[in-house]
């Protein structure tokens, strides 16, 4: 199925959820579900990794496989400024998988988990023809404060992110460090009005959390930060850096939103880089060195307007 | 993989997780982890089905696998007593896969959840060159009592189960009400002293039972409750429905322990029906009409004791 089904599907499976008594705070439609359990917020978020589309079973460790399934759930926690709690996951494992094999994934998933201060407290193990596959669902918490949702952007609001883009395929998407400390800092010391972790690249999850929030963006070519990845990358294809940076999936750093006159103070603190701002137009433009206007919404490419 | 690797690699994911600070009430090795939220007591759980291992497509209508995926969860909290609260489900989904068929799938699963009061607050959907797949992990609650657990089985205690048992492969696998309402039923009314769902079969469940409770068993072959569906298997097969009913997995029923005094009662209520009792000896023994023990602990069937 496309990518764009996959995307109506959860449209549909969003649109069928209630409220439920308001026990539901927050749906599926951002990182993570928030369930309020007596005076207590919950976050629930279910993820999974498969071999042949997550990772290739050919060239990642097994214990990078268990870091991934275990660090995209923590990173989708990070980016409502959670807590991790508690984890407890799938495996399928494939019929002629050695054993040693699947205790290695298991203990890169612990070493992960157990890293961020998330313990594992259950799972399943089922052997099937098919390849390795691992879903991870986590619980966390928020001690108090709000979860830092995807729609709070507004305009005055500046736009960041955490660490430099692209080029993750290399390598990064194995291993990254998902930004769970750097996400309770950030929240500690700056009004986060809005937060998304970049899963599927600057461009397409900005456009997310734009659309959520009710604003336009415009990202400044100038303040992109550009990983070594994305330069490496860029001279094996015909994209450029910055395409990398603006494009590529699992980076897995924190894109958030947080008023403009707290910018200067968040690039002091070497928490993040300020990258563009809110804008009263739809859409995601990103505005060239020589000021011209590119739109860039997802889907919407190949339109440009001069300026 | 083998299944006795599995249920290895199940010990020694057990034998690794810590109490962490007394919040982890119970671990893995019951139906479902039980976690301290304040006062309050979660049950968190996940399980998985998968085509060709937990049902197949060509058969299977889809609405019945979204059932099943979501109703082994079920059955999982009710094994303890739990009342069910909120889901989040995985689908890894094959790429020719029609939308229609996916929505099918997942009706299956909200209505199955919502008929026992969850919500699918969450969800990850990913295309994959491997076949239909879905993991679904369930939170619920106590609401005050203890969860029940496998290990709290005790001599002078009888063994009883819901329902009749098996040849569930048939179709009851596909369709199963899973026991929530019977588990918080028998709760109110019986002082349940351990309880699992019997998803592996009666022989192989009850000695999981007793071997966390520290007790053995011994079942009367004349009370055993024997469904339709195990005659008509055992009518092309060369098992006895008898046969079919200890060792078919998928019945999805309770297997429970109580004080032996409470039989009648319990036998008057129509909730169960007592198999057996709690004995002294290590194993699980049937005791055949004629009132020869045979020994019947899992893995250890060949060997047999007159009397």
């Amino acid at each position: 199925m496309a990518a764009m089904s996959e995307r109506a599907l959860i449209g549909w499976i969003r649109s069928r959820i209630g409220r439920r008594g308001g026990r539901i705070v927050v749906d599926s439609g951002d990182d993570a579900a928030v369930l309020r359990f007596g005076r207590r917020q919950i976050l629930f978020k279910t993820d999974g990794v498969i071999d042949g589309v997550h990772f290739d079973s050919a060239t990642a460790r097994p214990e990078e496989i268990g870091h991934k399934a275990v660090a995209r759930c923590l990173s989708d926690l990070a980016a409502m400024a959670g807590v991790p709690g508690f984890a407890v996951a799938a495996l399928m494992i494939p019929r002629n998988a050695r054993e040693q094999y699947v205790r290695r994934v298991i203990e890169g998933m612990e070493r992960t988990a157990s890293a961020f201060g998330a313990a594992i407290v259950g799972g399943d193990i089922s052997s099937h023809p098919g390849r390795l596959a691992i879903t991870v669902a986590m619980l966390g918490e928020t001690q108090g404060w709000s979860p830092v949702r995807r729609s709070g952007a507004r305009l005055g609001d500046v736009f960041a992110v955490t660490g430099k883009l692209g080029g993750s395929i290399l390598g990064k998407h194995l291993r990254f460090v998902p930004r769970v400390r750097e996400a309770l800092e950030l929240r500690r010391r700056f009004d986060l009005h809005a937060m998304i972790d970049i899963s599927d690249g600057l461009l397409v999850d900005l456009d997310r959390l734009c659309r959520e929030s009710g604003v336009g963006a415009v990202l400044e070519e100038s303040s992109i930060p550009i990983s070594p990845a994305a330069r490496r990358l860029a001279r094996r294809d015909r994209r450029s850096p910055l395409e990398h940076a603006l494009g590529d999936g699992e980076d897995y750093e924190l894109l958030f939103a947080l008023p403009a006159d707290q910018s200067s103070r968040l690039e002091r603190s070497g928490l993040g880089r300020v990258v563009g701002e809110a804008a009263a137009m739809e859409g995601i433009y990103l505005r060239r060195r020589d000021g011209r206007l590119e739109e860039r919404t997802a889907e919407g490419w190949e339109h440009r307007w001069g300026r």
